[in-house]
């Protein structure tokens, strides 16, 4: 079996991307499946063509992509990905769009089908905070869990798929307000690693 | 040279303290300076007189207490102790003192002595958020920091005094409500040498 | 032309809901449309009856419900309603539903069909904080916005419906955690009157 | 009786002061006493000698200073003073002092004596949220309670001085990020009220 797990680009002024860091630093294994790293560009839509090309060749039974929500103090699990493009930065193409949808020809929303309660405990009894969440914004990052619902939807039924948002490294909170939390990046790896292993787990279960 | 650094046992329904684990990880020596680590009672007096021993039996260049700020995000630098114990829970002792003072004969406050800006610094620099402080509260941390500049100004001139507050360890955050700050214990321990590292150099400068 | 405003009562331990006093509050018109107050129950599936039912009987040009969210600083302008019910406490009937669909038969989600950007400005200029928000959560508030925008969506395509969270009022914040924002009931019932000024404009200018 | 209270002119890019309008809002009299109004400028040292010209004019039976704490969600009622300047922004003269004594004669600190508790849980009893605080930084506002707390002790031994940090007024936090806390002028001006009335209590309780 493999799971594909993705990290973007670094984006908004910031040097490093923890979550692609932390993808970077993930064992080639987890409970037996191999883990398939992706680098995505955070880019509205071409992110989502790289997704999907890497898709298409790997064929993974799982997707499982991460991104940087600065200012949250756990791993968040992202429940729902909305048909809606607003960005408040321009990505790293140039682009800022207003109102747009993800897919004209898709539904409001996709909720993920990974087994996000499964993945939110096994994360916390590695010692690290993670909560479910219900907005994965309307950034690429949601584009990008759209994208891939979308996909799983019409083309790939029996593929799950998620996202997990994972706070600042603690080195990008130097100079940011007091009260802004971090996390180690070998902590954030190890509860990555730990989804992972839910995911793995499931899957494991049916079949 | 020595450097004296101390940590709490853990106090208010925590299993752990992380002041303690950190300092507990300190290498034997940094900058060429011994580091004498000393575990204190979270018990209003007995702290300062646990303390009192040690700087009597070991007689430091400096020390540095260590106590858990649950809900701050970087290392603190303690600038100021107050003349006051007001305790919103009980110590480890059972006591809860109201509006006292921690020495009746004692003036409001004490700065501290270490070089408090340059730790800051130096923490900063090993990518570790820190901040400068201007409380230490009214619990135990503000009573031994109180104690310990008290008997530096009366006994031990030379001898510098400060206090540093350090972050809920990552895994005392998980069951804590969403954006509650954790740090890796490592993390923790490495800011915490960081500041011995500067509190070493400013000593050797002016020697 | 009718606006139908409407207000939860109290629950999780409050004796108050800031939403339903600021509703309350509210003038008998704003921009000449006609506010139709209502009360719904804090209940998972009643709170969508009660509403059904005043739809039928007053046939509103729009729907806005209000409800508190506690610890935001300024009032939420949902855009997003998902078909989930996942409660953390039970709600005023003690029903505590987790991973139920609102509507067995309805899609993920529906999006808020009043002019979000044009109200959460209309607030603001009025020296009031506003933000978009992409979650309403999974307790009776969601339900109930997903509720009327499947019946919207179904039997009423010409009526407008939305939700605005509002932050706790300032008297409940005392005695809860230091940084716990409040705001005003004035304040929170005169930034509703301007999101519903804003929905009046919206429908008046199209007809 | 005379209670003297005084706000700063707005600062650090902010078109208004909460404090200063929230005195300026306060009645003539609370509880039978005179309230005497003093607007002071935000510059260190000239603040403190405009309060110290009032004070020598005015003879107060005690001194209540007002300052904007941006950023906290309760009226903080100030329990220290310490003999320290360290800007981290200019005054409104230009001025950035960097670890400065306010004065080089003066002690570490000094507590305020005014009924600390008692104006807490008199604010609270209003339904407004306060906070002690241990704590006025170290830019203006310390800067003045020291002044005010070194003249009385020097000077007038027998007036009361305190200090209440308030916070953001909501239209301030307009523009600022989600979870910037505010609260309504006229809910600060009560929790002064309320203050001041906790303060001539104490005095005439005594009397």
């Amino acid at each position: 079996m493999k799971i594909m797990m993705t990290g973007f680009e670094p984006f908004g002024g910031e040097s490093m991307n923890p979550a692609l860091e932390a993808v970077r630093r993930l064992p080639e294994r987890v409970a037996g499946a191999e883990i398939v790293k992706v680098e995505l560009p955070t880019v509205y839509g071409r992110a989502g063509e790289v997704l999907e090309e890497a898709v298409r060749r790997e064929e993974p039974g799982a997707v499982l992509c991460v991104g940087q929500a600065g200012g949250c103090s756990g791993i968040l699990v992202e429940r729902v990905a909305i048909n809606l493009r607003d960005a408040r930065i321009p990505d790293n193409g140039g682009r800022q769009p207003v109102d747009e949808a993800v897919r004209e020809d898709g539904p409001a929303a996709y909720f993920a089908t990974v087994p996000v309660k499964q993945m939110a405990a096994a994360i916390r009894e590695a010692g690290i905070p993670a909560f479910l969440s219900y907005s994965a914004g309307t950034f690429v990052c949601n584009d990008v869990l759209y994208t891939l619902l979308h996909l799983a939807a019409r083309e790939y039924p029996v593929m799950k798929g998620g996202f997990l948002h994972v706070p600042y490294a603690t080195e990008q909170t130097v100079g940011k307000p007091s009260g802004t939390p971090g996390m180690a990046l070998e902590t954030i790896a190890r509860g990555l690693e730990r989804a992972a292993w839910a995911v793995v787990s499931q899957i494991s279960e049916k079949t």
